[in-house]
């Protein structure tokens, strides 16, 4: 047998966070001390206990089959209903797809629309998996270096000075990971005229739109309903293990995605619909805005105590629970984000995400902290974190 | 905003079962009569009670984050000792990926091994989703047309013969969806030679590798243990809701299958592995068995009568729970298999699948039957049919 892998899986790289968590455990295992975990994004609450009780409803009877590919009416009437009711948007049922996660929605929409040897254009720093998809698709990222002057985000101008030949879709995500800043309603829509009049498309991923704080949530649809959304539940409810989230597209582009839908996984899975829809009740938001509030708490904790020690944070974050933040003050010679990342497990027992996992623009001087975990993590990552670097 | 969509979504067609599945629910609406489902792969009875239990007590807590991109240590550890114990053969777990259903390891497989604008062979008539799992990754599928005389198979030779340039993988399904027909295992050993000669890949669909009537299960990685192995909970446990399966690989693969896997999807659903790790047992497996046991008096059941009322049946299908069959005798003028299987939503108000759904070759004139579902079902589908055709 060959060991010959396709030409598309060079250049894709691992999480690098993943490295890190790895690294952290290994300390664990050596020293029986814990290691404070600033580097997930993954809430640490989990399911509500109403997405829990869906799910278990369900599982009463044995009866779990496929469901349509794209996904329950039930839960795409619900998510309809969800715009409507906290956006004030109407968007039909019929353009929604359920999702294997964000992951699966992001993955549609680049089939859809962004060929072969065709350019997905964002932002640099960003989510990693976005440019390996395009790259597995045989597309390409053209990434845009973003710093603290536009907010780490793309704006208007800098879509329509960096649009290049064979550029054919943009992906903006707001709020960011790993910066949490927000583009603006109206930037928003200024990117989308930009893309519109090069007849591209438009895809924002919204998947911590709900987590906004001392701003009120927006969903790009309310402004300019044919671009594609990427959501999911992970964030908003905690429910990263079951893998559900959504798509929303313009009606001329959903039985294409329905029919990708069927032939890449037949649908998503019937559980963690279930779960879902539980989710979307007045319990469920109940839950989602306590949590909020939570975050936005530790938020101010977070970037206050990283700006007393020396770490650059220019842009205090608005969404998500993430501050992205310089650390040139803490590199000794040599050193770049990956390095100091190791450091800090073996010195502070804090683990922290490098920069490296988001891009190349700046990213051997800037780390990524998550607070995304329990409020008592959080005091005490930031009080070891003094100690060592204070 | 455009209507423009990526080159690669043209030719990827739905699956046809569902439209005829769609018609006969139409049907039902306007008659107030059911009609007999011999359409869907999707077994009747569930997930076994030992499965559901499993994924109930993981849900008594909400802590459901994401698993490892390549799932649960608990559950790549059981498809281990599951290898050894039913097939004697040794498959250590960190050659094992959990995967969104069977549809997510063939994605992993061929995104790993089949480049762009290379060709993966595969037998027509064969399960649809292959070839446009291809195509979205920018690869073509080269149709192989298999007949009764190779058991509606590849063989060997077929694989020597039908090799093209740019050809870098091979596809066998065995048995095979939708002819239920075998690979004999000095074959499958013959066709893995074949394909190591020309440093190709072989990748092989054993979904149904469970559901054989009158001959011993087989799997390839008892004779060429570097072999990928594509494989899903669905058909033996009738799991197909949740969505899970599995990918084997040589090692010498494993780090970018996890790597595109991190990217494509971070990690398959959490409740649906501890679902998966429940069937694995011994409740698990006597269901899975006593279940086989009623698809084998099916089987009988359905070839003699498909036979005596005139369809072409000339192998007797040894596995999965289908019978392909020519339908020749019952063409009217002008029509071809989806007309035939519109007519009989119409007048013997059981639903059939078209050949259409599984490639070009003889798809016009032949039908899948399947005997997924319940046994009552199966008598009075077959009872309308003779009434209507006989």
């Amino acid at each position: 047998m060959p060991t010959r892998l396709a030409a598309r899986t060079t250049g894709i790289a691992p999480f690098r966070v993943v490295e890190i968590m790895e690294r952290a455990w290994a300390h664990e295992r050596t020293t029986g001390r814990r290691v404070i975990p600033l580097c997930v994004g993954e809430p640490g609450e989990g399911t509500p206990e109403v997405g829990l009780a869906a799910a278990r409803r369900l599982l009463e009877h044995p009866g779990i089959h496929y469901t349509p590919a794209l996904g329950t009416h039930s839960l795409r009437n619900a998510l309809s209903a969800m715009y409507a009711e906290r956006h004030g948007v109407e968007v039909p049922a019929e353009r929604i797809c359920v999702t294997v996660g964000a992951s699966g929605a992001l993955f549609l929409a680049l089939a859809a629309l962004v060929g072969a040897d065709e350019g997905l254009l964002l932002a640099d720093p960003g989510y990693p998996c976005n440019r390996h998809m395009a790259r597995i698709l045989g597309s390409h990222a053209v990434a845009v270096p973003v710093g603290a002057d536009s907010h780490y985000q793309l704006t208007a101008e800098l879509v329509e000075s960096r649009w290049a030949a064979g550029v054919t879709g943009v992906l903006a995500a707001t709020p960011s990971n790993p910066t949490g800043t927000v583009i603006e309603p109206g930037e928003l829509a200024a990117i989308a005229d930009v893309v519109a009049e090069r007849d591209g498309a438009l895809i924002v991923d919204e998947i911590y739109g709900e987590l906004v704080y001392g701003r009120r949530r927006h969903t790009v649809l309310a402004d300019r309903p044919d671009a594609f959304v990427v959501n999911s539940f992970s964030k908003t409810f905690g429910m990263t293990g079951w893998r559900i989230g959504w798509l929303v597209c313009p009606s001329w582009a959903m039985r294409t995605v329905e029919v990708l839908a069927q032939n890449l996984l037949i649908s998503p899975p019937a559980p963690s619909q279930a779960a879902a829809l539980g989710c979307l009740s007045a319990d469920g938001w109940q839950e989602a805005e306590r949590r909020r509030q939570a975050y936005e708490v530790r938020r101010d904790l977070v970037v206050g105590e990283l700006r007393r020690l020396g770490f650059g944070v220019p842009i205090v974050p608005e969404g998500a629970f993430y501050a992205y933040a310089d650390c040139s003050a803490f590199l000794r010679p040599g050193e770049d984000s990956e390095a100091l990342c190791h450091r800090l497990i073996e010195t502070a027992e804090v683990a922290v995400t490098p920069g490296t996992d988001f891009g190349d623009h700046g990213a051997t001087h800037h780390v990524r902290f998550s607070y995304a975990g329990a409020t008592e993590d959080l005091v005490e990552g930031l009080r070891r974190l003094a100690a060592t670097l204070g």
